[in-house]
């Protein structure tokens, strides 16, 4: 809408440009208006009307607009009513996908982001990069089994990616060098954007979770491994070789020896329990008031607060969002780790667990290819190049 | 120029903002193009003719804008030549003011930011308050004499601040609560905006340092004291609270003993040595081979690589500088901390030594004035609320 319109007044007057700009002004519009009139889309578009009716016409047979349907048993008005129009939903869709070492879980959403549907697979950390990739694309079809015209495919993984690539993962050592993006896409009509998990994550924090209207956010993803994401001025901050973030590989910080107290308490193979297994048994015995549990929890969070501090330090966010299998723990968590960072930082910082349990990735990778998806249906100009995953 | 035909689009018609829009993208076309012509600040404006011929005859009335007179020996061409304009850079001028424990430093710089003219003087750490004042008001009142009007005066000290107020001063402790901008501004036609010392330093590096045309940049001011400033996108990141980069308060990364290192190495009271004179010795002695100084260095990149890399590990930045007293040191200091953090870090990163000296701060509070000034000049939509000091 308006930002078609300043885009129309700097494209020179390329007639196919221009063209291009003012479908994105009405899609736009229709998009973010409630079932607008034709008088109201030529308005807030700020496209003349004949060019509206045009673009209409041609968005309902593409299937991106239809006009609304009054329910018979609506009350008849004197007159005939103005038209309204609708953007469809339904006309595409975008899947996100989390592929950890522990599970392999897909969702598809529709092009307003709602989900419409999952699919999920346990792995283990040993598998092969190739079988990963197997579960990981079989997931895919699954979920998006009966869902037409998938438009773009989200990727969150473990490690540093950029460009679309894991370039370096500890995790999953096989992971390293994978062209993750060209693997999954290839031989697909769609875009595949990769991104690290935790930023992903950090990302569906901001986009549906705790973080939501809050800009400067660190957030941190608790579970069998910690890592870290931050959201600056509102977006995720990658970094200049995507590994923002990446302060945990400090082995002074204690976030080493922090990983091995929760399996600690139980007795069995920590790599056995899936993700926020192990530490569902310590808070469990918190909440029963075994001592012993509490002392793990105190130990993890001292082991914890200093890495955290040092980036509460450096950032100065608003909030800290703890997010993965930990973030189970709630207040039991969030409480103690917020006060050790209040005695260690400069400035109080509110410190909330995440609501979105372990679908945040894959939610994060959701939000990743509607991006990509909408800045090719609304913004023609920053489109040209279209939004790099590293650049999400 | 672009901008202003796009934001006159957004403006819904207001004829007076329209009017001030216009105004200022003929303006910014005249600051922006080397001497243009009517028929060019037309072209490239995006303003009517007529309309630009009355904005430019105010523009000389206000004394913005003159027509360039060509020297009485420049060649004669056929016909009359078409009149060429100038943006009068004389017009008005900008102050920065570095208020330290050691110096007070005023810059003034014309509206283009060239600096023409300077006012310093030594304190000491253990002035009150009151007294550090009138010796800052004393300085800018020597820089700004014979130069016309003062537009805006940014100001630059130790401590955390915020909205104009420092906030914390652990290094003045007179200082902290202090409405800073305030009391420099009582009475003053001019705004007054107070940054921290290190972010402008930073925000000068990046204007005309070391930092030029790097977006990612975490800069490190190494005196007397060790303190962080962050360039995120090119964009000076201040935080919630304004506290973004104070890191060093974690006394685990071992900042404070590394202080104590360079000023033990000479014999005399450590607070009698302004910033990196005691540090010049050791560097002087570790150019004569002498390894006890070598020592010194090494020790010292220990203590300060930890919070260093914590931080290159947490932002991912493209270039880490040494500002400050120690950036005298050069390479002897960049070396061995380059090596240290790729030892710890993920990714390599460059380090480089600031060329700004010790007027960095006050150059940076200049850009802080200049931003302000350029925002009310060109940028009428945002200029409504200024540019916030904490918002630099």
């Amino acid at each position: 809408m308006r930002t078609g319109s300043c885009v129309a007044k700097l494209s020179g007057g390329d007639p196919s440009l221009l063209r291009r700009l003012n479908i994105a002004a009405v899609l736009r519009t229709l998009y973010d208006a409630d079932e607008p009139t034709l008088t109201e889309l030529v308005k807030w578009s700020e496209v003349s009307r004949a060019t509206v009716e045009e673009i209409i016409a041609d968005l309902e047979h593409q299937g991106l607009a239809e006009e609304v349907r009054l329910p018979p048993d609506a009350p008849r008005r004197v007159g005939r009513p103005a038209k309204r129009y609708r953007f469809r939903q339904d006309a595409g869709h975008v899947a996100g996908l989390d592929v950890g070492p522990h599970k392999v879980l897909c969702l598809v959403a529709d092009l307003r982001g709602e989900i419409v549907a999952s699919a999920r697979a346990d792995v283990g950390p040993h598998m092969s990069a190739a079988e990963r990739l197997d579960v990981a694309r079989d997931m895919v079809e699954r979920a998006t089994e009966g869902h037409d015209e998938l438009r773009a495919l989200g990727v969150g993984t473990t490690g540093v990616i950029s460009a679309g690539k894991v370039v370096r993962s500890e995790r999953l050592p096989d992971w390293q060098g994978l062209d993750l993006a060209a693997k999954l896409g290839a031989g697909r009509p769609y875009p595949v954007l990769a991104g690290n998990d935790t930023k992903l994550a950090a990302l569906a924090e901001h986009w549906r979770g705790a973080a939501r209207d809050v800009d400067d956010v660190v957030y941190l993803l608790v579970g069998r491994s910690i890592s870290l994401g931050l959201l600056i001025g509102g977006k995720l901050h990658l970094g200049h070789n995507g590994g923002a973030g990446e302060i945990g590989v400090l082995r002074d910080l204690g976030w080493y020896t922090a990983l091995d107290r929760m399996p600690a308490f139980g007795e069995d193979d920590p790599d056995a329990a899936s993700d926020g297994e192990a530490a569902k048994r310590v808070f469990d015995a918190v909440r029963c008031g075994d001592p012993r549990a509490e002392a793990v929890v105190t130990a993890f969070v001292a082991d914890l607060a200093t890495g955290v501090a040092a980036t509460v330090l450096t950032v100065d966010p608003q909030l800290v969002v703890i997010g993965g299998g930990l973030s189970q723990a709630g207040a039991l968590l969030a409480e103690p780790l917020h006060a050790e960072l209040n005695r260690l930082c400069l400035f109080p910082v509110q410190v909330e667990a995440s609501v979105l349990g372990d679908e945040s990735v894959a939610l994060g990778a959701v939000r990743l290819a509607l991006d990509r998806v909408q800045a090719e249906l609304f913004d023609v100009a920053e489109a040209a190049g279209g939004q790099a995953p590293d650049r999400a």
